[in-house]
């Protein structure tokens, strides 16, 4: 009988899937008393799942139910397997992209705006965005109220699960895109990070997507920001440390780009930081991931990892294998 | 030669696919000048264009530069030809969609709100809005901060060019799509207006892109409202006029439907109209089709129909033959 302890605050309806010879204990933080188990699923919220790590005994894999999996090894040791739930995240954080694109390049903050004021006529105020943003100062007729993704050339830096579910659902959108990873490929074709600086001035769009290591750390600071193009559009779904956050707000302060951060550098943002209040900036405090069917489909996938565990193959999403 | 009159305020570098045997005349609607002109290619805004008409004569065809034509028969009389740029508004109408569709399901001005307030740990409050709007109030763990546009169930009235973009562009998120039009089809199933009430249940969002006629005029009244889902959000991407709007100011104020709208009736919407203040919607003041590629796209199609029309070939887009 193998013994899994998973949060208790989740519903245990949730593991119908797992395999019936799983004896499943629920884990309270609020409890001091010792558990003896094999698999131990941490609560997705770090703080919490600390709390708990000091009362377990006995922990051989970690099957955690995020994707980012940091804290862990520093953690429980390297006498432990980890897993991640790599891919649960994919479709909800590929979705906030398309979404913080849209809500730049539609001009979305401005049009709530103006439904406040409850001024029709300020529709044409767009115009005037639009020619300061992008630097196109043409006379454009009809007046322009909001661009198009259609067309647009986007780099893609990091080209993971989620980094590819992005290109799916941008397919529509016929857009130019440009791959960059820390592995090149051939076909697709997916360049090295070092080329990076040489691509950023082709795009209109950037998206990280890359996850947080020594070589991605600050990634992009001043010298990347100043090749980019004129009303280039950053989107941070990786980790906040990879960008500069001082370069990221000289470089939005001073109108040259514009930027959708579901995470930032530090973390929880904290009150006051003049990130929050810098222009053409759209910024979410770390809930791309997060959807009402995040918690099925990352069961589902530590499932089908204890199932493998439990059978002896390889695993799939192990992140550190235990020495 | 054929003598073709087109708004002044656009830049003649646009017309350089028109036919060389063409000779363009720039109409200024400042201008008291009376122009014996072949073909009239109207301002797109409508209000203007109807200032220079008194002072043509000769006109045989119509371009207008936009896919909706309504104000033009009326103006110009039955011995006139027609013709809209069906088609130039697709991409740009349709990406608003897919905006005005994520803009209400990532809860985009909760966001923006909390941005403006600097406080992080204020992203909980999307857990509450999720209940809210859902009708949903089973504990979730981890918290929703968000929905999903995957998996869900889009009922698309009206299956034109626009709607088939859409459609396009709702590939990539798996959505399960419910198709009705005033003409029937069997490939792809395209449902008869007629069963529109018995389908609204099924649906998460609906969305409106369908001509106003006399059949669409109030089409979606309290009636619909009433069958449509608790949370379910209406996407009206049409004409104002298709929407009762006493229903759905009742609607959206009972907190059971939310709204997205680029048009409205009336149009624009008075200042201290009650729609402006809804609970659940996003206005934006008819801007939908407009873009930076939107006049080069549009007078590409003209220029295209002009061909047709030299030719004496079947025009593609005509709205009214001459009698």
């Amino acid at each position: 009988m193998i013994r899994v302890g998973y949060p208790a605050v989740l519903s245990r309806d949730l593991f119908t899937d797992f395999p019936s010879e799983v004896e499943l204990i629920p884990l309270s933080e609020k409890s001091d008393t010792v558990h003896e188990i094999d698999v131990w699923i941490p609560d997705p919220y770090s703080t919490r799942a600390l709390r708990v790590w000091p009362h377990l005994r006995g922990v051989r894999l970690v099957l955690s139910l995020m994707a980012g999996t940091e804290w862990i090894p520093a953690t429980v040791g390297p006498h432990v397997t980890i897993c991640s739930a790599r891919g649960a995240h994919n479709i909800s954080t590929a979705e906030w992209t398309l979404s913080a694109i849209f809500t730049l390049l539609k001009y979305v903050p401005l049009y709530l705006d103006i439904q406040r004021s409850g001024i029709w006529k300020r529709r044409f105020e767009a115009s005037a965005h639009y020619a300061t943003i992008t630097g196109d100062a043409r006379p454009l007729y009809p007046p322009v109220m909001l661009e198009e993704l259609t067309g647009k050339t986007v780099l893609i830096v990091g080209h993971g699960s989620i980094g590819k579910e992005i290109e799916r659902m941008l397919a529509p959108f016929h857009v130019e895109l440009i791959r960059v990873a820390r592995t090149p490929r051939a076909q697709p074709l997916v360049h090295p990070v070092t080329e990076l600086d040489s691509l950023l001035p082709k795009a209109d769009i950037v998206i990280l997507i890359l996850p947080l290591t020594d070589e991605s750390r600050g990634l992009i600071g001043t010298a990347q920001f100043n090749r980019m193009r004129h009303g280039a559009l950053l989107v941070n779904a990786a980790r906040g440390p990879v960008v500069q956050t001082d370069a990221l707000i000289a470089a939005l302060q001073s109108g040259r780009i514009r930027a959708a951060l579901d995470v930032t550098d530090p973390e929880p943002l904290p009150e006051g930081h003049p990130l929050w209040s810098c222009p053409n900036l759209y910024i979410t405090p770390h809930i791309g991931g997060s959807s009402p069917q995040f918690a099925a489909r990352s069961v589902r996938i530590a499932a089908a990892e204890l199932r493998r565990f439990m059978a002896g193959e390889p695993l799939h999403n192990a992140v550190q294998l235990a020495v």
